[in-house]
């Protein structure tokens, strides 16, 4: 009894504490953009000032930049909470904790990621938040959950919370050292968010290893299956926007085009795949959940790039197939071998494509030439624009309205685009590991083994839904509400 | 046999009956708006109109005024039939009758709506449709679903069409003396839709009251939870959407980050408390699927003001806590003394967290001052404007376009605020019991207690999904088709 | 053994050699529109260039158009996807097949109609891909998961596929016919993809035709019925963005208008009859899932026509009413006297409302005037535009930027649209009789009696999820993977 109090407070205690902080920190930091506060004077950004991340891109004192983005921010936002929510439900017993966990931490990294990414990006000691914030701290989310993919069903609600609250601020460290320091582009976030987050989630997994994960719940079930498609179907409709929601211009045209043939290339290539690793032809109702959307990840760093609608393709090819094999091969290879268990697949999905994603990207860069881009080369490569003090700067039509750069070459560019990849797989395996040896602590609520995959440990459950008998100790009784 | 024709006569020919007469109305009354119109001179609103509802905002003659409300539209739009209709899903066997009823009900009220405000917003005689008709429609018809789902599974078709049909006029009525009379501000409806519509659903779930609504069938299962939280969840991302669709430039942004925090802080709390209120930690899907939205209402009149991001917060995070307060201590106790059962805790949802909207408001509205909101003051709060005869109007700058008001104080607007909310309150409890009593009469198929939320009464179910053995009376014949 | 591996090569080797071919193809053809291009010089469209087709509406070098039609477009990708998608998980034991197959087939279809399309709109010998190509991609997509609707659970993989290559250039050739060489207007595609795509279907499905169609398999649960409500209610919501996407300005907003009114109408009248069917007034589920729809599809081709409010309610009282006729009485007959089998009830909800649409669209027309269009007649009906060298060229106003027409009459505009129609049936039931009959080949896997209508066969599926014994030669066994 002592005990199930104690357990009792662990998460909600801990989320009632964190609520509070969150509003002590919201109180002393955050006010709105100048954009969405008429008692602001407005603001100019700095000329010289470097764009780092998501957090600052758009902060323009244009009243109607919000509007502009919000139909892509909608879209984004469907496929954090729908999209990852209802792919993860594929487990038949697993289902309410699922999307309801998933829930709980993308709510929990809004709030969060809105105060990490503002530090890194103050204004007069302050939080500025605007569209873009709540934007960004999406895409943060999408982190998280990806690595939370990773662990699906083995973990604990307080220990989730614990890697929500460690992995966010190392995302944000990690993507500043890559946009602000390195100067590099990823459109779609394929390094910082999807790659990252893989092999942030696949190192957390490595640490917390356990031999019992093979448990009988951790399949699906037809009507499972069917609820993860609608997962999926939000997913690959709304990833062009994920892709091209801060991208202007024709940039963004291109990232809408390149996402979606990349998205198409990879759903026929998924069945096509699928079915010859079957004996009779069947298609497997993982591949098709995860590897059609393979396109989408290993587009993303190159998603607002001149691919060409044939580049698109045969990265979206690429990654479908490579995204099968990895279900077929590489995981029950990964948990045998190098004790890491991937409940969602993420490696295949996430982890893989966002290096091919890294990879195009890097080549891209280092293929990039005025000649193919014009003015936009600088908007894709701020890096590359002639320093302020040289011949070439002097030679660029002023109405292209090109910030100085350092002039960096595009071979440098794409050496720069390939480091970016690099440390991002660096900190993601790292921070993981670091953030598995703080989740494996005992006062986080460690499962045991009739309770992985299974939503009764932390939801309340009705009988009827429950066909094995009820075990000892997690019986319904029905006087446990206060 | 003449009682099964006579019942089947019922819902059907008076909805035959009353498409019948739309159509007549639609004929004598309705034409498109000069902006859907190119045969008509454009329209000049008389500079002296006074706004008094969603109906006759954006009466600009603006061709492109659609295209910028559409994709909020939109996502209002499937908020209602997507978003109530599958949260409404949670009951075990009544789920083709949720979703599909309150298709029809909302259906039935989308063509109701656009007669009944446009009798109150007439233009030389004839009702002017356009993009907001339907935006304003698509809000009534949230009420109406707001007190359907306090009744959910315990009225028939017949009953519902009644309760639509007399709900639009009262809701119509309430909101023209709200914004036209008190000229108050309720930019997310939180007041004249939620509260409203909760108070009155709940006075006529007290006219129905029998005893015998605790059914088995009134409970969950772990399927029909999970169908609930995809209407759940489209609620919570297309919030920012439904309280922010009407207002324009900065304060639209402000509208949007203000309910995307306040939502995000209710659905960490919500996971709090839950976990605290059961001995084990469980989670509640009951909580999870309604607490997580309470933000979203409690944040609505004061959506589009200056709470800054601590203020949402603040709001969310109270409003998620008295949510499942409400759903573990108050719906029990409602339907123990009070004889008001409310199957969907639509009290805890939208009653609770609309009147702290309404306080929120009016504590918000007493506190404005034109310091902090510059001409905004004025959008917001039109009878604030100084009187045109006043020293204060000759002061006021001319570039802010500001039409004149009646001089009203800040204090004033506070209190008219709170007068709109308690006119809400009251005329939802009168129209609410008004109606119920209505409602009762014989002539609209009372269900019988087998019937109660079980979708065998008025739907046709095929007999493997039922598990008990048919009953008399109700076993489908083969025969039953004409 | 060796039969099986002939069959696992199937659609599995024949995808992956289509996919080869696409690549082929996009590498040969496809480049980016110049409004995703910075390298390439603007386009200036040819002034006397016919609009022949969705692809090539939009033909500005405006940088931002793509911006303005992106919100309709992932509505309608939306549609494509979840909505014909979820529609068809009504079928109890062949949801995931529903939704999977629905998906592949959409996606090679993107692949395969923006270079049929784009073959029949080529720039200097190169298809241009922007956003209107991906738009029209989609559109095509519908036409052939309409057709795919009348053959569900009846036809493999491999005659699926056969299907989709066969109809998009039998549906582009149908679409260039009627506009460019009739110069009709069909907004919402109901002649060329509803009408169309529901006539192929049925053709296919006559030729196809086998007497073991009445399986057990083919009817729904509520569960099942559930999932198909999801469909329903994108398709409804986002149907406006269907009828309008390509619309402009006032036309656009009309079209927003008819759709929402025709749907609301129909979502009434479906209930209305549905009850009236039914000896104890219960609702039928095939109903509410499909005929609340026909309003969409049957306002189609005159939405952006001025039909009035009052008509758009009229059309969509009508179509709904006749929907569910069509699938109490003329679905049944055709199944028994014209050997013509409807799994989803396409001709209801496709087939008779396109029918229908293509009749109002053809009425309206032959009514239109000046006087009630103004400019909007020559944007509406090209060809009605005075020839540039007639006398009523000279007094038409400047402003209006009309482009020369051929001078026709209204009533040759409706007779013209009426022939549209007769073509679009024509050209439907020839094509889909060919391509039946293309499919009756024995080398695409023909599917067994105890394969109709379930997931067995195609897709692995567990065992709990099976309440018959396993069948010989389809046991799950455990080692078929490779």
């Amino acid at each position: 009894m002592g005990a199930s109090v104690a357990l009792r407070s662990r998460h909600g205690l801990l989320l009632c504490l964190l609520q509070l902080v969150f509003i002590g920190l919201f109180a002393a930091l955050a006010v709105y953009h100048p954009d969405a506060d008429e008692t602001r004077t407005v603001y100019h950004p700095d000329a010289d000032e470097t764009r780092t991340g998501h957090g600052d891109h758009e902060t323009t004192s244009d009243g109607a930049a919000h509007s502009r983005i919000y139909p892509m921010f909608q879209d984004v936002h469907v496929m954090i909470f729908i999209g990852f929510g209802f792919l993860m439900t594929f487990l038949k017993r697993y289902g309410l904790s699922s999307v309801s966990v998933n829930f709980l931490v993308a709510g929990l990294v809004l709030e969060w990621a809105i105060l990490v990414n503002g530090l890194f990006h103050l204004h007069h000691g302050k939080i500025q938040v605007d569209a873009n914030s709540l934007l960004g701290a999406d895409f943060t989310a999408a982190a998280v959950l990806i690595s939370f993919g990773v662990v699906l069903g083995k973990t604990s609600p307080s220990q989730l919370i614990v890697m929500a609250l460690l992995e966010v601020p190392i995302f944000v460290i990690n993507e500043v050292i890559g946009r602000k320091y390195l100067m590099v582009t990823d459109m779609g976030d394929s390094m910082f968010v999807h790659a990252f987050g893989a092999y942030f989630g696949l190192a957390v997994s490595f640490v917390l290893y356990r031999k019992d994960s093979d448990s009988d719940n951790a399949g699906s079930s037809s009507n499972s299956d069917l609820f993860s498609m609608i997962g999926t179907l939000f997913l690959w409709c709304f990833w062009p926007s994920f892709n091209s929601a801060l991208a202007v211009g024709d940039d963004q045209h291109r990232a809408v085009i390149n996402t979606y043939l990349s998205l198409a290339a990879s759903c026929v290539t998924t069945f096509a795949v699928s079915a010859l690793f079957h004996r009779q032809g069947k298609f497997t109702m993982e591949h098709v959940q995860n590897a059609t959307l393979a396109g989408g990840v290993a587009i993303g760093t190159a998603a607002d790039m001149a691919v060409q609608p044939v580049g698109a393709l045969i990265v979206g090819t690429i990654a479908g197939a490579i995204s099968v094999v990895g279900f077929e091969k590489i995981t029950p290879a990964l948990a045998k071998h190098c004790r890491v268990h991937d409940t969602c697949g993420v490696h295949n999905l996430h982890g893989l494509p966002g290096v091919l994603a890294g990879v195009v990207g890097a080549v891209l860069a280092a293929l990039a030439t005025e000649e193919q881009y014009h003015s936009s080369l600088y908007v894709l490569f701020p890096a590359m624009a002639p320093a302020s003090n040289s011949s070439s700067w002097e030679q660029l039509p002023p109405e292209w309205g090109v910030a100085a750069g350092s002039g960096r070459s595009a071979a440098a560019q794409g050496g720069m685009q390939m480091l970016a990849l690099v440390i991002s797989l660096i900190i993601g395996v790292l921070g993981g590991a670091l953030t598995g040896l703080i989740m494996r602590l005992k006062c986080w609520d460690q499962l045991q083994t009739e309770d992985l995959f299974s939503d009764r440990r932390f939801f309340v459950v009705h009988c009827e839904d429950e066909p094995e008998v009820p075990r000892s100790g997690h019986t319904e009784e029905p006087d446990t509400r206060l």
